[in-house]
């Protein structure tokens, strides 16, 4: 039996495992600002284009204190950010708008909604994306720059320039 | 001011938002299974090679009771299977190994990862994930199946097959 079958390769002094701690991990970092189910659910709101405080709380299926809350941590975080607008007849009132940095989290949306999709809905994609200039669906997948899309088993992990310098070398 | 910045393009009986209840959304359903920040971390280090409770308990840094209710849940949801190995010249022992189901998230963790690389790892990204064959860097991206690379502003929402029918129609 093979235990290691989807892993990754470790490489250079990333190999092994037990010599090194991931306490710098850029998926821990990002899990800190954006692990929460329920800020991951705001934020295919923003995308689905909800912009009132009332209508993320609605359509999410959460709280008016849990919303406040949410949003508040995303603001903070600068992933949404707060703009006035105002209806035709009505007074300006204050909406949410991604920001770049919350409109860069839409990889990870996609990929758990494929994921989802695929092992979650039996009866078949509730929704799905299609590129509006050829109506073709679109996925989210790993690609190396000189364009293959590599298993798995085929990746090498290897320090990056942010690996924490060692005092033994 | 432009409200609508980032957003996607409701189609069809998606548009507009307020008509449709996200009672079955993928991405809620993945969520439920896979948005737990402790278990993407444990899923994280099946990817990179490990298979012992300690081991997983120590990496992610968490406690032994919330190593084994975290891992007893992504066996459950069938993220993680248990495999008994022997180590030369040691008993038998029980490993955790990732499914097929488990491993199709990678891409989730790729594009986690590299968001918190461009977002919030100033020193640059700690780890960096390489195609063994050629040598490139890989990424998590979104692409239509004509090869485009839409940004979402060109992407359309549009109900699937798994779209609950509606008795008006």
């Amino acid at each position: 039996m093979n235990l290691v079958e989807h892993t990754l390769q470790l490489t250079g002094r990333l190999a092994p495992r037990e010599n090194w701690s991931a306490d710098r991990c850029s998926i821990r970092s990002a899990l800190r600002v954006a692990g929460n189910s329920t800020a991951l659910l705001i934020l295919r709101e923003a995308f689905y284009g909800t912009t009132r405080f009332d209508d993320f709380a609605e359509r999410v299926g959460i709280s008016e204190p849990v919303a406040a809350a949410r949003l508040r941590d995303l603001v903070e975080h600068g992933l949404l950010e707060r703009q006035s607008y105002r209806d035709p007849g009505q007074r300006t009132r204050m909406g949410y708008q991604l920001t770049d940095k919350g409109a860069e989290l839409f990889p990870v949306l996609v990929a758990l909604m494929q994921w989802g999709d695929r092992w979650l809905a039996p009866a078949g994609p509730p929704v799905v994306l299609r590129h509006h200039d050829c109506g073709e669906p679109v996925h989210a997948e790993l690609r190396c720059a000189d364009g293959h899309q590599p298993p798995v088993e085929e990746l090498d992990l290897a320090t990056g320039p942010g690996a924490r310098a060692r005092a033994d070398g």
